[in-house]
């Protein structure tokens, strides 16, 4: 991306091993983020940047220290890098592992790819995956792995209501990981007709359609006047996290994975919430090997959120196609 | 408090059963919360208010509803009142009870008041209290009890640090909760020479006296890097908030009860921090049974925090002592 609005597909030179802990990928597939649209749109500044942290592929080489993958293993990666065995990592947070090389991955919209920290960042498939699995493993990298962190911060499980604020891909996710999780009711709020009917498919109960403080009425009226046990903000903007706020009961957990550029919560209005909150970046790393294996028995179809696929050539019309929401999440075929 | 540094001691209607879950208490103690400096001070508007919300004192009355509670027993009661039955406050919330007669106290800093929701919001010890334990209960009330849900709120346990923005009664509370709860290391954030002798007895293992950034940075220093795994946040100014999320590691818990009147959240700021937070007014109901057993028995003695004791009649030098940081907390004998 050279500047907002403009997508190019460039030669770039080769990736190679650096460290002895890198690998060097092959790009199966990969795909447009919601948050590429943010330097898209201009909201946060880029001066030419390799795009893309969502892939799958296939392992070409490693470096001298990689202990868990081999050549022509299928791998799935997060889309941030950690070495997965210091005390955050271990702690089940990923995301911001303390490793000097940890960080957000970028350039992964290409043909190859070096994943540093290759260990604690790709996981092997059982095999090379059927053709038909290849978007459900490339979903887990990010957008399903982020649904899936907010539905856990959102503490979806047995007996639960949970409200899912945002339709996107993330949203979709949420709404699947809520089910999987074993939610009882899940309220998905859409005014998106083709997005409502995919929030059913992953698991909606409800559809609200409903924004704001009329969103915050309607879902207080569907569950005895309290809010949602679990609230997932799968947005990003100050409507979308003081509604989620705002749908959330006393005691209850809000998820936000939202990228939060442009929000500011009012901390008196927080104190009164008196709600649980846990949010930011996912440690997909701690789900890749529960997801792979849900995905692998063909116990999910995350795939789905995919209704727009492009070679990797086109991705200019692909995020043309983001932005103007005709389309929820772009594949590129590699 | 007629007006922000209007405070008067008046006759007023004497309290009497309205309802039949009230209760009418005769007060043994009360005093001045440091929230009670927000209106005092003008940051919150005041237009003649009974001030006070912490209470010990002896059952005068009861309505016909009352089952738990009878005439002659000494109780302990919450800021905040609940049935202790509803949804809300099954869950552990009581400060937000669903119950339409639920919410604040008032006028506690008076010789007799009305309890309304008297079984969900009183506790009975087990008997008539040595004279001495009568503060220490008095502080169960609100800020033994507001510290303690901090503490728990920071996740305060064995194998953890906790650090505690804040050194006023609350703080101070939290540090003993924290070393209750069982942190093996805790930070208390003090530059005040007497505030920092009662975090050490109560419990601090070390004081660091840096504020903003360069309190962060201490904190880190302190934390291999990493930030405490629990902070309290015992403030409620922007600067505090901000530092107690910059001092929370990456996965770990803020707990906040400053009332953030002033403050705002940068969302990104809160994105990037990925932390799990909860506060708000502390559901002191939960804990009182487990406090009132601690203090019974001598465990803790958090009548400490009383560094000032006034007669009722003079509740004005009262508040007039704790604007001028000339007193932490001011008990006031009836």
């Amino acid at each position: 991306m050279h500047a907002a609005g403009d997508v190019r597909v460039e030669d770039r030179p080769e990736p190679t091993i650096v460290e002895p802990t890198d690998a060097v990928i092959r790009l199966a597939a990969t795909c447009i983020c919601g948050s590429d649209l943010w330097p898209y749109r201009g909201v946060v500044p880029v001066h030419g940047q390799a795009m893309g942290h969502e892939y799958v592929g296939i392992v070409e080489e490693v470096g001298a220290d990689v202990r868990t993958l081999s050549v022509g293993d299928f791998v799935v990666g997060s889309f941030m890098l950690s070495d997965n065995t210091c005390e955050i990592c271990a702690s089940g947070f990923q995301a911001r592992c303390a490793h000097p090389q940890a960080g957000g991955i970028g350039g992964m919209q290409a043909q190859r790819a070096r994943v540093p920290l290759a260990d604690g960042t790709l996981v092997a498939t059982p095999g090379p995956p059927d053709p038909d699995l290849v978007p459900a493993l490339l979903a887990a990298s990010d957008v399903l792995g982020t649904g899936w962190f907010a539905a856990v911060a959102a503490q979806a499980g047995p007996g639960r209501t949970v409200a899912v604020v945002g339709d996107g891909a993330v949203g979709l996710m949420s709404v699947l990981a809520a089910r999987e999780l074993g939610a009882e009711r899940i309220i998905a709020m859409s005014r998106h007709p083709e997005r409502q009917a995919l929030a059913r498919h992953y698991g909606a109960t409800d559809v609200v359609e409903e924004r704001g403080d009329a969103g915050v009425a309607r879902v207080k009226e569907l569950t005895n006047g309290l809010g949602a046990h679990g609230v997932v903000e799968a947005v990003g903007t100050q409507e979308a996290f003081l509604q989620a706020i705002g749908m959330t009961r006393p005691g209850g957990h809000l998820g936000y994975v939202g990228v939060a550029h442009e929000v500011q919560i009012p901390g008196i209005r927080l104190f009164h919430a008196e709600i649980h909150m846990l949010g930011g970046p996912a440690p997909v790393r701690r789900f890749l090997p529960d997801l792979i294996r849900l995905i692998w028995d063909r116990k999910i179809d995350p795939g789905k959120v995919f209704d727009l696929t492009l070679p990797l050539e086109q991705a200019a019309d692909g995020y043309r196609a983001m932005h103007e929401r005709r389309a929820t999440k772009v594949l590129l075929t590699v």
